[in-house]
């Protein structure tokens, strides 16, 4: 149960989907199957109980689940993050907790969601969770989700106070995080990375040091060159690896208009990941529905132009 | 641990506020004296686990100890409604099984959140809850606080299946909210409360049953005379007591300008209570702030003026 | 060109519809017809260029003409208010300078939009239009619309400080306009209208002079009728009439898909008075569409369930 | 009168700040010091009445003397484009006449505002305009003032159509203006343009065609030097460039806190030029404020920082 010390987080971090059976159970084995799918295609790290994983979905025995599998497979050869998400601090903390014994290697927070809160409330939240539990702590700034915008003053300060290690930022406000890439240039340990999947290679030529993409799970690969040519200086190179991967993203623009927001990406990627074999089942967590025929055949299409 | 069999919820229903001690805890002293400050002020049931009652931020066993306060304090005077607050669907069916056997008489449950749900993931969430657990289910709709508004279409589609034995509306649409009563007049059954605090008059004028105001923590009395009024079509009389209610809601107009929008209703309430000798402190749960002296002071002159 | 002196605004003011001949242009004489239908019907005032009045579609001639066409049919008999409606202060002056001089008694005016304003500015704009225009000034609140809510502060300044007259509240904030019309009750003379059909009977109970309900060009002897139970203290007649009223508000729920939010209403209330007689057709503004047979059939049985 | 034809645009287009005198009037002398400063400094477009031209405040007579101004001083060395900035459609239609007759060589509009529009009206709404106004039409995309957000494949439809001939993307999604860049790529006539300052580098790696900045009302030369960097495949001098001008950026974090968001950015643009020599005065359209003295001095810093 100890943690294995990674400090120097970078590159290509995906957040591991939580694949189901048929019948709804999490499914083990295909879950292994997706860890090593990733590590196999090269990424730097895992990053588990994310949104894509289906946190809010998962039940506490669930979520204790995927993180021990997760674990197992991984062995240690990449760091396994895991999301630590309730709605206020103590819930937080308790479930940070929870997690830490598990063994991973970083933590995941987001700010509190369903409170009402300001911006020195949710200051203080990420002071008290990294004060409560000893382990390399990233935000999570999430908005979309959370109806909270993680300011880069806080930000900023949360980063030389050392509470927390680094910043995932699915924010969808690139001037934002092109400013607060910029604004904590001079803290060498601070890690910034960009949830989105299309503009990777832009968040890389501004200095983020790497990307935790849902797509990544589909095609890591693709991913890992794209991050590898970046560090070389071929900027030309990963624009088109990021074109063919933005290309492949299409996937997600489902064509069911009874399924949500939330079941549409995910939903996807799953179902991707069974054309491709990899995971057993699309079934999602409920109340989301899985996407049928008529979807699964446009993404089988969009996986051939892909070359996957 | 027997559920206690009500079945025609109407009247005022506070949200129960948690009272705190000065180091943090919740305080089960002052929750018993903030329960019968309520039962009799002459309110005709308790919502405990609500916004109000600060519920995002109680760990589980806060959860526990509150619920299992409030019942046996009101001793089955009036009915004991809690809220089963979690994201998604398998974790609110959790918090209400335990909640169940915790002997309170109705379940009141949000829409997901942090999830990006659709009307139709919505539907089906209610109606999984409803499957699984054996207690009349109240919808809550809170918009500002799950950023899904339930359509009135679904709050239809639900009470007509019997799913939900009612709706509490805090979604501040004044219109939506009649239409709803109109549109659910002709199911006896079905129940419609407003949780606003300044508008009770008309929603009652408008065919509402009842009332869920934060307010009625600091004034039952209050509101339970314009309940009466208005039952006896003594509309003028309904208005003058919703007027002197409104005033006194200006409590919640805080001056500290750190306290969080979540901090600033919940923590004048709590400081009315203390001031009014009910409950010992109006320390908040983390990391909400409590209201100092300023605050304090403004409040305790405005109670002066109510009379209170 | 004499404004008419009338000065003790209250009752049913309706935003009058402005109906277009079937080849697009503004149908002079069916305007004239829906102004006699409103004055016949017993409204208290007629308030053209508002958003039901589709002002931000209509060409500078076109407001022009709206204007003297209901100024001249009126004779006198209500007042006519009319928005000045673009979209910061200079652009306003100069639109309500030429209303000015077209006869009208008030002007309505809301805040800037498009622009990216504060309080403050907002409390400067009003100011700005009030002491360049010598007209009575209503606020116009429709954050719906402008995406600024008027705040509280500002609106209890203005009235006490004689620029604005009054206000016309299409937020659907009803716990704000309850609050205001407490806030400024102590002003004689300022005027608190609510600008949604289906809440008039509890904003009246609360305290507002009067309604400015788009749903008034179909059934202005509904609302006048409303309006004299209210102030005759009679509240369930008031109720039941109001009941009445929201029933027939299901003209709006329109179910052609195509349909803008914008063209929603207006079209269902343009179509309703063309199945009324009032108007020659039921064509909007470019680019809204008008409603097609299928809405027309469902217009024509709520008609005749409400008697109309 | 005559349009002077260019048709392949690309590159750095600023929008054009419109200058007050003390007393506020416009400043046509210091306009033309603004229109020599950016064509000095390599621009390859002017763009005149665009939200930072503060277009929304500009009475139709300024509106004309500004695009007179620029036109005269650019004398036909770069392109002008200009914003015809009305409601909706007719309205839009009746400005874009008038400023064609003034010898614009492209027209720049948006979405409808203050209505309450849908995408196919949207759609409706470039075309008509189009369709009555014989110049190139740019799409501006601005969600922030206009409460709507232009679809992805509204933009491609109109793009194959040949309705618009580029896009202006002030959306702050640079997820979507990636796949829209891409989804446009086979359109060679087709230019996508951001409206962020920060972001250019990665943008113009992502395929963009150039850029729309305020910023470089101040630093024509910078984002001249960003542009050829990016067109020399340089991407680590693209970088550093933008780092420099990302530093600038920082002039637009006013500390008075009386300034709105609206008068903030052009309150710095304009502080800025008027320190550079370039203006006259600071003063602002009413009713916005001009920054005062603290944030004049911390302007002054960042300048010096920056070597301007």
């Amino acid at each position: 149960m100890t943690n294995t010390g990674f400090d120097h987080y970078q590159g290509i971090i995906p957040p591991v989907l939580t694949p189901r059976t048929a019948d709804g159970q999490v499914d083990v084995e295909s879950l292994r199957h997706v860890t090593a799918h990733l590590v196999d295609g090269g990424v730097d790290g895992l990053f588990v109980l994310g949104s894509s994983g289906e946190v809010p979905y998962l039940t506490t025995a669930e979520r204790d689940l995927v993180v021990g599998t997760v674990i197992d497979e991984a062995a240690g050869r990449v760091p396994v993050l895991a999301g630590a998400n309730d709605q206020t601090t103590a819930r937080v903390v308790a479930e940070a907790e929870r997690l830490h014994a598990l063994g991973i290697d970083a933590l995941v927070v987001t700010t509190p969601y369903y409170a009402l809160s300001n911006q020195s409330e949710v200051a203080e939240h990420f002071r008290t969770v990294r004060a409560r539990v000893d382990l390399p702590l990233f935000a999570y700034d999430v908005p979309v989700r959370t109806h909270v915008k993680l300011s880069a003053t806080v930000i900023r300060e949360l980063a030389e106070e050392g509470v927390i290690a680094g910043l995932k930022d699915s924010s969808g406000d690139d001037v934002a995080f092109r400013l607060i890439t910029l604004a904590t240039e001079d803290l060498p340990q601070f890690r910034v990375f960009t949830g989105h999947e299309v503009v990777v290679d832009g968040a890389l030529l501004g200095g983020a040091h790497g990307a935790v993409p849902g797509l990544a799970n589909v095609d890591p690969a693709g991913y890992a060159r794209l991050f590898a040519a970046a560090k070389a200086g071929d900027w030309m190179a990963a624009r088109r690896e990021q074109d063919r991967l933005a290309r492949l993203f299409r996937i997600v623009e489902v064509i069911d208009p009874q399924v949500s927001p939330g079941a549409a990406g995910l939903g996807a990627f799953k179902t991707a990941l069974q054309l491709l074999g990899v995971i057993e089942s699309n079934r999602m967590s409920e109340p989301m529905r899985a996407l049928g025929a008529a979807d699964t055949d446009r993404i089988r299409g969009i996986l051939d132009e892909a070359g996957l």
